[in-house]
Parts: C-alpha cells; structure tokens; sequence
C-alpha cells in the first residue's frame, strides 16, 4: 500500500472491505490506529488476528472487542438495502481531499449520487439558532458557489447548515452525518437528508443504527473540512461548534472564510473573531471564489495519490518487557511526539510504534494531530 | 525656516501672523501655494508682495484679489472676541501629526481647550443616517478610546460624528469644522460644539463666516485623518464621504480601522470593503489601542520637527517665455509629478518650481497628493 500512480486507486475485494470494516467497528481502533495497524501487520486481516495478543501486551484488563465477522456483514448487508455503500480510503470514489487528512476515516459509508463527491467542495457551516439574516446569506452563499461548480459540504444541523443545503439541492451537495444514515439528526431534517441524495450525497463513518452522540459532532466535524477546499463560517458564536470545525480546518491546511457581522450581534462574535485572526472577510460568493480558484486550478493538476500508509516494516519489532516500561513511564497527559519517544527511551521507532499500537489497543493511548500521543 | 530643534517651535510676531493670514486668505492661495510662495519668497511678507506680478506673469487676467490688511485685523479681532485663536504651521501649539501632511493648513484657527491638541488623537467617523447600533458602537467605542487617553477627532456631523463627539466629551474631543467658527454645521449640533470646548477642541482652516459648501467637507476631512495617527470607520455606505476621509488617511499614511457589519446592511458595505482591502477589524477598542500602542510609544519619542518649508533659494528664478510656455504645453488635466517636469521642459527645478507658482496663482494650476499637478 506504498504510494501509487495516479488514477491506480485501489480497489478491495468482497473479503478485504469485510476485514477493513470489522477491524475499524472493533474496540479502540480509529482511524489512526487503524493505520498503524496496517502498517504494523501488513494488511486488515493479519491485524485482525494479532489484535487480542497486541492489547493483552499493552495492558488490556479483559479483551478488546472485535468485530465478529456476522457483525459486519450484517452491516453491509443493512447498508445495501439503504442504498449505502462502503468507499475505502485508498479507493477510486475516495474523496480525494479527505484522503489526505491525518485521521481520514478507513471506510466511509456514503449515498446518494457519488459523483458529487469526486468535486471540489467548499463547507458552509454556522450556528443553529440562525437569525433570518444569517439563512438568507447562506442560502445565497450556498447558491452562487453551488452555481460556481462547488459542492456544497454541511453537516445537516438545523440553521445555517440546513439552509446552505437546501439552498444547493439542484447543484449537488454533501452531508456528513454525525451517526449512522439510518439516525438523521436532526430528524426534522430527514426529509431533506432525503432531497440531497438526489444530486448530492450523505456521508458516515459510524456504524448503521449509531445515534449520535454530543461527543461525535466534534468528530464528525473534521470530516466536513476535511472534504471541503475551504470553510465559510457564517453566524458562529464563541464556543460554537462551527469555531471547532474551524480549528480543525486549519489544522487541515484549509482556507477559512467569515462572514462578517455586527460587534453588537453575539452570534458573529466568533465570525468577528475569525476575521481577527486572519480568516477571508466574505460579502459574497466571489469573495470565496477568488481565493479558491487558484487552489482549485492546482488541483486540477494534482492526481490522486494515496496517503501515506508504509508497507509493513521487513522485521516485526517486538519490544521487551524493559522497554515498554519505559515508553509508558515516559507517556504523561501531555502530547509528546512519537520522535521524542524514540530519542528519550533509546528504543528503535519501530519498537516505540509497536509499543504505542499496543497501548492503544488497551485504551491506554490517545493519539491527537501532528503525530503526538499522550496517555488515555 | 529650516529644520529646527526639537521644541524650537516658531513663534510669529503679530504682524507675521497677520501676513501669514493675509497670505491664506488671498485668491488662488491654498496651503501648498502658501508653502511654496515663501519657499520662493522667502516670506509671508515678501510673498505678499511678490504675488501680483507672480500672478500676472502666470497669465491671470484681472488681478487675483489680495486680503487686505484691514480685513486680517478685522478676521483677528473677531476670532479674539469669540475665543479662537491662530496657531501658525511651525508653532508649539500646532498639532504635530497635522504639521506633517502635504497640505497642512498655515494657520489653524482654533477654540477650547487647546491642550488637547497636543494629545495623540484618533479619529472616529461614519454615516450620518447611522443605525442605532451604529450609534452605540460609536459611542462605545469613542468612550473607551477616549478613556485609553486619546482624544477621540471628528466632524461634528449627524449620526456617528456626533456620537463620538458625545461620548467623550469628559475626555477631550476635537471637532474639525469644515466652515468657519461661527458657522457651526449642522445648525442643531451648536449645542454640542460648544459642549466640546470645555475639555475639547473645534478647529478650522476656514475664515470666520465662512458657510461651509458640499466641497468643503472633503477639503476639511483630510484634516481629521491628517490630525489622527488612525481612523476608525463606523457604517460606512459605498460612496461615503467617511470612505474619502479613508482614502485620505491612506494618503497620509494613518492607519485605517473598520467596524464590520452584516452583508444585507447596505450600511456595511463600506466599512467591509474596508476590511477586505486590508483595513483592521474592530469590535471593540482594544482591537485599536494594540494598533496604536506601539505607534504612539515610538510618536512619544519623536519631537515636533518642523516640516520641510525649505529656506529661500539662493537665487530667485526668473523663467523667460519660451520656459514657461514650454512648461504650460507640458501641463495637461492628468497630474503628472514636478520631476518629469523638469526632466521634459530641460528646465532647473527651480524654474519649474517658479512657474508652476504663477500658474497657480493665476488660477491655472492644480496640486494633487505625492507632488503631483495638472492643469486647473
């Protein structure tokens, strides 16, 4: 699974796409983890059976979870009967700007008309409790980049969300689910969940049947600008999801865009606040449009190309008892890089990796962006 | 009247001061023909004499009209018993951001507290049609700026001008009137003008009864920015008198400061352009005060200096004919700068200099910012 040559996007078998989905459902295995498994093992299925012996070594108090294998074939059997099929990353369909995040899900489960999501999106986000003000500027953002050839990317919520959806039915547009495509949330907005498949799409990457959570929406969150070439944040409050989705653009490299708003207005004090830390002042869709239309031009040009995940190291390392010691000793609540590890515990990066895999498999790792770890 | 020292203000006589009164207020004399005439007279007094046959040789038809020495001392008297007084360009008491710009009027003509016009000052304007919020946010905004200990500078018209004037009335504010002293305009804000005298300022460049024309608020609004070290603009429409005072200020090199406002209030539009031409965001005051801190640190360092009113040249050019024809063919009503004068019309600076006196005393000549003139 080195790099490979444009347009080589793999493709799974039946049995592959069964193993990727039962080892990213199992027990504390996300995204990144996921990764390094594959890494680790050479591909899903190896990892699936090393799984039990890797958490026991990293302290697991029982067994992890896996996947069974009727469990997810179950699942993808419910999925096709939705209309819902599974893309991995890696996979021609693949979203090619999502595919280059740090944590881009393995499998996403997507609908709708799928050609949408091979087209540059721009994100339209904002708060729930919208003024009309706010709906009728997203509507008309959303229809002149819709019109402009972008793929609108939402998340569905009620407000700017809804409005910048609805406004961008006809010109294709994306919503990425914090749950399963059976659990639209909210369900007032099922009936426009609906409409979107028609030219657009909606994307998951939980489980069917997975009603979501308050703690899933910041997670979700990093889909929507992952996906997305640039984020336009209308009507955010301070310590408003849309200000987290924008962190998570920027920590993504994407171009974040605000619509201004009165000092008076506390629902563009976090729009407000954007424009003070730098982000494109926008009145109108060519405000958005001139700074993407470079980007864009060069993306035209870029291919796909598959993110890093290595082929599996030639010797599996396997780390003594002494030396795993000493990485946990060195792991404390504060991210450290995984090279710091390497440099202060003298081991080989191939065995503090194994070493962090375990301890992840345990639950006893967290791993958070730019390739820093901390304990759990 | 060459750089001075530090603190080496001038101090005119009487009689000078009634010249350099005389000379500001004769036909065709504005403040850079002023500047140049006693670059090339070497005097208020010399110029005054000079300025018939200056004029004639400039191909004036009738004589431009000289103020007469009887009607300085009369303007001087009347300012006396209203409690205005003149302070000349170069004098302690003159404001030293003023002094710096191209066309700093030779003598202000001001009234109140006058210490105030040694404090560094800000300038807060806007829509006169401003919207309640508009309103508060000026008033906000002047108050905490004026309580930062700046004196907070503006026009004295309806709406935000008035606001800002309002507001920090206990703090000292400065109306820069675009008439004359006793011809406050708007008529319903004499209340107000003279509120601001007991801590604040009014200033003007224009003769005692002089009815300020539509004209005379661009004229005057270069002296609000030139006076401020920036300028804050609150509900600005497309097409503002506010946005010329921004250009002004760009001009002088102030820095230039925008409320945002929403897109659907055709009372931003201007304010935004603003922003997205590279104005700051403010929504509050301290998004000013970090701005200007570091400014104001360095401006405290600085010690007045008097601008460059270079001393008389050795010689007194004298232009033949055929120079100066050649020079007046060269003139055209695009504003071309004096250097590609001289090189054009192979004359010495100094005969360009000349001529280009007498056309403009004829009436014939127009200066433009950055040096530049074109034929009136």
């Amino acid at each position: 699974m080195g790099a490979r040559e444009p347009d080589d996007g793999i493709r799974l078998t039946d049995d592959e796409r069964l193993d990727w989905l039962r080892l990213i459902r199992s027990e504390n295995v996300g995204p990144r983890t996921f990764r390094a498994l594959v890494d680790h093992c050479g591909s899903a299925q190896a990892a699936l059976s090393a799984l039990p012996n890797l958490a026991r070594r990293g302290g697991a108090s029982g067994s992890a979870r896996i996947c069974s294998r009727a469990e997810a074939e179950r699942e993808i059997k419910a999925a096709r009967s939705l209309g819902v099929s599974f893309v991995a990353l890696g996979e021609t369909g693949y979203p090619s700007r999502l595919a280059m995040i740090d944590d881009a899900p393995p499998l996403i489960a997507v609908r709708g008309n799928l050609a949408t999501l091979a087209r540059p999106m721009v994100a339209v986000v904002g708060a729930r409790n919208a003024s009309a003000a706010g709906i009728k500027l997203a509507e008309r953002l959303a229809r002149d980049l819709g019109e402009a050839g972008l793929a609108v990317v939402s998340g569905l919520a009620r407000g700017i969300d809804a409005a910048a959806h609805r406004a961008s039915l006809k010109t294709g547009t994306i919503a990425v689910l914090a749950g399963g495509h059976d659990q639209i949330y909210p369900p007032e907005n099922a009936g426009l969940a609906g409409a979107i498949l028609a030219e657009g799409a909606a994307l998951s990457e939980m489980p069917l049947g997975w009603e979501p959570r308050a703690r899933d929406f910041p997670r979700r969150n990093r889909l929507i600008s992952g996906l997305a070439v640039g984020i336009v944040v209308i009507e955010a409050a301070l310590r408003s999801g849309s200000l987290i989705t924008t962190r998570l653009a920027l920590e993504q490299g994407r171009e974040v865009f605000a619509v201004p708003g009165s000092p008076l207005d506390p629902r563009a004090e976090g729009s407000n606040g954007l424009l003070k830390q730098g982000a494109t002042l926008v009145t109108e869709a060519e405000d958005v449009l001139a700074v993407l239309r470079p980007i864009l031009g060069q993306a035209l040009e870029q291919r796909f190309e598959e993110p890093g995940i290595a082929p599996p190291p030639p010797t599996m390392a396997e780390p003594g008892l002494d030396e795993r010691s000493r990485i946990v000793e060195l792991l404390g609540p504060t991210p450290v890089g995984i090279d710091d590890l390497v440099r202060l515990s003298g081991n080989p990066p191939a065995v503090v990796r194994t070493v962090l895999l375990e301890l992840e498999l345990a639950g006893r790792l967290q791993r958070h962006a730019g390739g820093l770890v901390s304990r759990a």
